[in-house]
């Protein structure tokens, strides 16, 4: 009989202290772990923060899921969704045109929440997300990128656009992320002489009247205020950024800022995967049972910021915390154990340990079983926490060592830009090359720039030959304007030189071009009764 | 009177050690110094290799251009061309679209040499180049990507794609890039049960008969073939790489081989800005005196790649390496202050002192002062003569740190993608917001998705309005079709979202798209009468 089928999806704490978890009753039952995520690591967000700060390494944040659970079978795909009539998971094709997917017999659903800056125009196209490594590291070379621009410019507007920072939200991430964008931008102004310290605004936009309220008390709340006051950021409290273009941010009051560096750590929305699925939910969460089972399919478990999880019996819940995710992960995977071999299970209870948050340069606050700490003291406690928190042990030398070096090193202020300069993709390929096959995921439109193509359909076993495309011509538009998959076959009968585009990006010309789309709709047409 | 400005443009070994060279000399003359680089950083080339390879951090490799020249002016800015009649250095517009230029007295050009695949079909699409920190980063990422793909692919034929790896060019940072990728490779795919390490294909592909053959003697070259041979690598001597597409190589003798993983370290060509300089040049290299100057200018100089410069009168040229690179770099700034306060200047002379080459794992092979060394005394030598060239002493500290981490700890596999996920460029503005001036240079075509704007033209001192546009419309082909600067300012009447295209997109698609480019003329020469 074949192994029972364990698949996590999403491999942030949730997921990954599962599988490490389950890893540990391997020998005691017969099954396979596997683990789908989209990065091949596992990002320890606690102190992501201090990479944009720069007080830590750029990779000391991750760690590499399989060296986290070396035990366990790594995808590292995007899901493009879940099956729950065959037990699939389907992921996006990579290298391939074809979907990707893998049975399962137990699910575990902790694919996190996503950005989302729906209702608020502009904020998607101008403000800087913050949740994973790209995101920190893209904060961190914008800072860098302003600053030596600002040094240059003399403009007055300009310059206060270019000196001006503005973070929206003020819970734990926005509180960290504003302390350590603020020490970080002080920092480095001092080595451009043209830059007058006063002309840097460092500006924090809460909707409530005080930071951290949900995870602080209120004199705590204050202090963390007045520190970073009097470091110099702004606070304005009971707004919202409401819009934001390439220069500005507008707040609900209609203030407007003008500032090139816009962030966002505004609670997010629900992961499109789990929107999509037919499963029970309240709020956009999955709705589990006190076992972590998605209420009535008792072979699929859910945790982390997608699941909604009843902490008693009076209606109280799990909060989204790492905290929680990590004993979550714990209670699952003994959860799904017991369940495999017939055993009662434990329902899962946790009572928090306290809170803390990181200020940037020596300072922190928090409250730890009930008692309120804070200044350099609450600060050694957040790194040795934290510190001790980290897996692997390989992992806590490395960031030992940042921490020590950044004692004695000042910040470099290097900016990594990894960015492709081009949009379109231009691939080449070889006489008797396949660019696709009849039946794949249509995922990109061609344009031949050179050479000559075969437009081949299968038919009774056979190919058949439809057309033949040379230079100008383009193809592989069917599938992505019905969305459907190839209709054809199409091989290089020279060597030929090809633009890919998108499909996203595709679709974006088409519904904004009205010629474009005319002339796509007409040639379809044409094409439609030829093959 | 103003300051002298002495302007180095490119931060390679020659400009950065010009530069801090040329520091020296600021309290006995008047002048200024100002570097211009498309990065704020310093790439240390010689340890580049060990980015792939994971040995050491992923930005010891680099160093702060500000930290090395403090007292230097610096433009994180790529230079779009020099004008030597006004004597002004441009550069490409960031955040603004107008172009940025600065004056010159002194000229310092050591721009290197870009990575080019012209002649070879198919290189510039799907060959990685190895040049930069993006490119280790990025063949680094490839690797972990294609394993780990690997491991999930059942098809034969798929397998041997993916687990091919193959390396054009076996001068120094080929040899280096081959030895630390196929390092890498081979420990990577221990971790993964289901890769036969019989299945791993690691290619050199080399013109000549042997590695190195211009740096190093032939025994010393065999000791390198017979080492990596040793390890694993298979060689192709007296080929090239004649083209590649999305899964294989092909050789110059007709050879396929099947590979997703191509990368080219062939000798590079002259930079696009001093091609385009009318100065006087030597295959490609700006021809320089025994001082460095350019001939016939004697406020332009030039030296590294980008320099043709005599080392003797009778014929003999320095060699593009390091070595020679920071020793040029020194008699640069002396020259310069010695024509600024009128003194004699110096004819550049080095001799040599070796040349040495890493090989990956604890070993390397060279000739140091006309001494053949090898295997792991070779190797220590390395890292010591290398390290002890290390600027910064803060950045010996690191990468020491990092060479005892790689003794005791496994490198992680982390693939850091910082791409962005859509190739068009989304915007917003909001009421009254100016998307562009009259007189700006032209750098993106824009679709407006949702609002309006005003089409407005100065007449005799008054804006004048000569359209409004509206969702689907398009503007500012009409700067990109004919390479001129905006003949009218777009204002937004409204709260407005485009898309915008980067001009070298719409160039591909206008010039491969017939009905596009049709569709753009008729509206271009509607507008022509129009505006």
């Amino acid at each position: 009989m074949a192994k029972k089928q364990v698949v996590v999806v999403g491999g942030g704490f949730g997921g990954v202290y599962t599988a490490m978890h389950l890893e540990k009753y391997l020998n005691k039952a017969d099954f396979e772990i596997t683990i789908v995520n989209r990065e091949n690591y596992f990002v320890y967000q606690p102190m992501l923060a201090e990479v944009v700060g720069g007080t830590i390494g750029l990779l000391d944040t991750v760690a590499c899921l399989n060296r986290l659970a070396p035990k366990t079978k790594h995808y590292a795909r995007e899901v493009s969704g879940i099956n729950l009539e065959t037990k699939m998971v389907e992921m996006v094709p990579i290298y391939t045109h074809e979907y990707y997917a893998i049975p399962y017999d137990y699910l575990v659903l902790s694919l996190g929440n996503v950005t989302d800056f729906k209702g608020a125009p502009g904020l998607h196209e101008h403000a800087l997300p913050f949740k994973n490594l790209a995101d920190a590291l893209k904060i961190r070379n914008r800072i860098i990128d302003v600053l030596a621009t600002a040094a240059t410019l003399t403009d007055e507007n300009l310059r206060k656009e270019f000196l001006t920072f503005v973070v929206g939200g003020g819970g734990y991430s926005g509180s960290e992320v504003v302390a350590e964008l603020n020490d970080l931008v002080r920092k480095l102004a001092k080595e451009y002489k043209t830059i007058d310290p006063k002309e840097i605004r460092v500006v924090m936009v809460h909707s409530k009247d005080r930071l951290m309220e949900r995870e602080l008390s209120e004199s705590l709340s204050r202090y963390a205020e007045k520190i970073l006051r009097k470091r110099g950021v702004e606070f304005k409290f009971e707004q919202r950024l409401d819009s934001a273009t390439n220069d500005k941010a507008i707040l609900s009051n209609g203030e407007v800022i003008p500032s090139r560096t816009v962030i966002s750590t505004v609670p997010s929305s629900p992961n499109p995967i789990i929107e999509a699925l037919d499963l029970p939910k309240e709020k956009g969460k999955l709705k589990t049972n006190r076992f972590l089972q998605v209420e009535g399919h008792e072979n699929i478990f859910a945790l982390g910021d997608c699941a909604n999880i009843p902490l008693d019996d009076e209606g109280k819940t799990c909060p989204p915390t790492a905290q929680f995710a990590v004993r979550e992960g714990k209670a699952c995977a003994q959860n799904i154990y017991n369940q495999m071999i017939g055993k009662e299970k434990k329902p899962f209870f946790f009572k928090t340990l306290g809170s803390m948050g990181a200020l940037g340069h020596h300072n922190a606050v928090g409250e730890v079983f009930g008692i309120k700490v804070s200044g350099i003291l609450a600060w050694f406690m957040w790194r040795a926490i934290y510190w001790y928190k980290l897996p692997r042990f390989t992992r806590k030398i490395k960031v030992a060592i940042s921490w020590f070096l950044d004692f004695i090193i000042p910040p470099e202020s290097v900016m990594l830009k990894i960015e492709s300069s081009q949009a379109l993709a231009q691939l080449h390929f070889e006489k008797d090359d396949i660019i696709f096959h009849e039946g794949d995921i249509g995922d990109y439109l061609y344009i031949i720039t050179e050479g000559k193509v075969d437009v081949l359909k299968e038919k009774d076993g056979k190919q058949e030959k439809l057309a033949s495309l040379s230079k100008g011509s383009f193809f592989g538009e069917m599938a992505l304007l019905n969305e459907r998959t190839r209709t054809a076959t199409i091989k290089c009968t020279c060597p030929t030189d090809v633009l890919a585009l998108r499909k996203a990006d595709f679709g974006m010309l088409v519904a904004n071009f009205k010629g474009l789309k005319h002339q796509f709709t007409e040639v379809e047409e044409q094409r439609k009764h030829e093959f």
